[in-house]
Formats: C-alpha cells, structure tokens, sequence
C-alpha cells in the first residue's frame, strides 16, 4: 500500500460567511493602496492556523462597499473543528469584519465558478436633509424619487441580457452576458429606497451603475422604456452614472 | 415716545431639531474631557451669526447616545431668516451631526421646562454573532430574548411612578417621580430588538437602566412581576445593569 503524504490527506476546504463594514477599507481584493477584508483574513487566519493562507472571494467588492454575507474559501490541514474557526478567528478580526458562519465543503467547491445566486441591496436616502446615523449605510440624495418607475425600468433588466452598458470600462472582461433573476425597488418609512437585485453574477460596478440609471428615471431624466435602448447601445457612456459605493451592501448568496 | 433699544427689539428665539450619531462624542453637555454636540453647536452657531450663542438642550443625552430629533433652542439678533438658519449651519456642521429644521419660537418657550412628550428607542441585536454594519447603532446581545416577557415587565412601568430604582446614582434630583406614556418591544427580521419608551421626562440613565433591566427580564433573570418591587424599593440597586450607550437613540421630542 502506497503511503500517503499526511499533509495532503489532511487538506480540507473551509466556506466562511463574511460580514463587515466596508467603510474603512479599500474593497475586498489585496492591493498596495491599503488595507482590504481579504488582506485582514488572510494575515489572521495565517496567524491563526499556523499556516501561509490564501482566501478565494465570492463578491470582490469595492472600496467603501459592505457585506452581511460574503463568501470566502481556503484550505488548511488544520486540526481545529471547521464550525469552530469563525469564533476562533473573530476573535482576532477588528469589530467591522464578523465571520458568521466556518464549516467544510467539498474540495471543488470554487465560490466564484459555482453557480450561486447573489443578492445586493442599492439604499438611498431619499429626503430634505441627511440623516447622520444613515450616511454609512446609505447614499444621500434630497432630490424626490418616484419609485413605480424605477420599478418599471428595472422590470426591464430582469432576465439574461448584454449588461455591456452597465459595466465599468475599467474591466477587460469579454463575456458581458449576466442573468438577473429578480429586481424590487421600495421606500421604507424612513425615506430610504433600497433597490435589491438578485442574479447569477454581476460585472464590475454593475449593481451601482443600475442604481445610478434608476435614480436619472426616479427624477424623470430618463424614462423605464429607455433601458430597452441603453441594453441594446451596449456603450457604457448610454446608462446612468455609478452610484457612490457606501450604497451598496452584498446581502448574501445562495448555492443550491 | 421711548427709543427702543434696537437689539432686544429684533432678538428672536429660534428651535432646532437636531439628529446625530453619537459615537465621537462626549455628548450633549459641554464638559472639559471632550467635545461634545452643545459646544460643536454653540461654536458653529456663533462663528455664522457673528454673535456669542449658547443653545439650550433638551434631552443632554450621555456619550455615545444618537438622537434623530433633539431640540435646542437659542436667542440672536440675526436678521437670516429663522428657516434659512439650518442649511446654513449644516454647511458648517461635520457630517455626524445634522440639524433638520429652525424656526422662530415664542421668547418664553423652554425645550426643558414646556411640556413634551420624549421618545427614546433602545436597541438591542440579539443574535449568535454581531454584525459589524450595525455594531455602533446597536448593543450585541447573544443570549435569546423573550421579546414577551419583555414587554409584561415594561407594562409595569407605564404609568406615573416614582422611577428612583431606575435612576443613576450619580445625580442628586430630588423629585425622583416621572410618567411613562407608552412601551413597546419588538423584534425586527434583522434580530434587533427594540424597546421604545415615550414619557413626559426621563431621569439621568433611566431609559439605559430600563433597557437593561428588561434584559435580565428577557433571560429570566426576573419576572415581569418584579418590577412592582423593584419601583417600590427605590432604590438603584434593585434595577437591571446600565445598558451601554450606544444601543439608544432619542428619536424625537413632541411639544402639544
């Protein structure tokens, strides 16, 4: 019988659940500008584990942009029970970034090749005057929203489409076809109108850029039958502007 | 005919509404350990009308209180008008505190001494593991509540009482006897309970004793019944524990 390297026999693939608040950090991928959410889980889940770790992130977000429950994998041969990690390791995470959720998956589980549902929340604060205990979750704009037709252009995104228009020039990506399974636009009691969108994968600055063309229809610059030709133009400078990021929170994703 | 004194003549008593997010504050009283709301007002108001203010406060919430509608007034000679005042103000204010309205009031109006009815809303979120986008409007609480039980206890406290149990020893107030108009807890789909109070006037603490004490209410560290004893005993020590600020919000002030 051949023997096994204990190591690799070892190996276990860990999800994690990632919460945090975005606020003070430059997104969710490593890069020399500053510090990210995944920068701080790989320093301490290293430290933690005793081994060089390297998370793969469902959602990447961006600087300023919050989570309730990104997605994160790594392998580790480590002996600590995989439902245990989450409280070892918030243990040593600052208080805006709380693992929810650690347990062990299949070794082939890729949270970004996977199919997977996601869902974003867009929430403006739609009043007169700002609101100090809304300004990190939420972007400020007095001018009056009128949600039935913000309603009726997103209607018109639901489905598979070229979000060419909807997509940052600053990515290379070729394929710009996206899937959006579902679109609801409200407004709370407390003036905030949350623009929540689930689909099977988003592009760069999407979701923002749909917030920012739903505003221009909120305030009548556009109307709901535009998105028709601003899909079609397959120009990003045809859709509105990108939304600013403190906006925008990733609710969570499902993989069935 | 008597020449009037031409700035007592033009003098005018303008109210505001105030909303902030407590967390860098040592807030609302001036006081030599920090900077607090009064002063960041009394300094922000003077420097735009060129006069020395001192506003009045109505509720002097604690360090790291929010509040969505305090109520402060003050006297100026200004000739601005009375509405204009806040826009103004807000220009200068840092993004944590946002004043909502200004208007004229008459001279002897008092936010302290006229009858008002106060709400407060302590919130708790009560779940397994905290969550970094609501760590500073919120108390992380991972023991289950009894959201039922909760409110039998605070049913007990509606109503004119002597609130002394429920009142921080540091203060030395004599009459020790306040009204609670109406209470209501309830749990959101968030897991954030919340306890809203709306009285006739509060004492220094009370609202955070309260809360604090529905939580040992709400872990069956106390029945619901023993809150007759607890008012009965005036004294502190038969209350709950102080909650910690950060869970309360004065939401607003209403004056008949």
């Amino acid at each position: 019988m051949e023997r096994m390297d204990e190591n690799t026999a070892k190996r276990k693939r860990i999800k994690l659940v990632v919460a945090y608040d975005g606020t003070d950090y430059c997104g969710w991928q490593v890069q020399p500008s500053g510090i990210t959410i995944e920068e701080m889980l790989n320093r301490e889940l290293s430290d933690l584990l005793g081994e060089e770790i390297r998370v793969i992130g469902a959602s990447r977000t961006d600087s300023g942009v919050h989570s309730l429950g990104n997605v994160a994998v790594f392998d580790t041969a480590t002996r600590i029970p995989a439902e245990k990690i989450c409280y070892a390791l918030n243990q040593r995470l600052p208080e805006d970034i709380v693992v929810q959720s650690s347990c062990e998956v299949p070794s082939d589980f890729h949270p970004r090749r996977c199919y997977s549902e996601k869902t974003y929340e867009y929430r403006i604060l739609n009043r007169r005057l700002p609101m100090p205990t809304l300004r990190r979750y939420t972007y400020f704009y007095y001018r009056p929203l009128q949600v039935e037709k913000m309603q009726q252009a997103l209607d018109y995104l639901v489905g598979e489409h070229d979000f060419k228009s909807f997509c940052s020039v600053k990515t290379a990506v070729e394929d710009t076809v996206r899937t959006i399974l579902s679109g609801k636009v409200e407004r709370t009691l407390e003036d905030v109108v949350i623009i929540r969108i689930t689909g099977t994968g988003f592009l760069y600055n999407m979701v923002r850029i749909i917030a920012g063309t739903l505003i221009s229809v909120g305030i009548g610059e556009l109307e709901p039958e535009d998105m028709i030709q601003i899909l079609e133009k397959r120009k990003r400078s045809e859709a509105g502007p990108t939304a600013p990021p403190q906006g925008l929170t990733m609710m969570g994703i499902f993989y069935p």
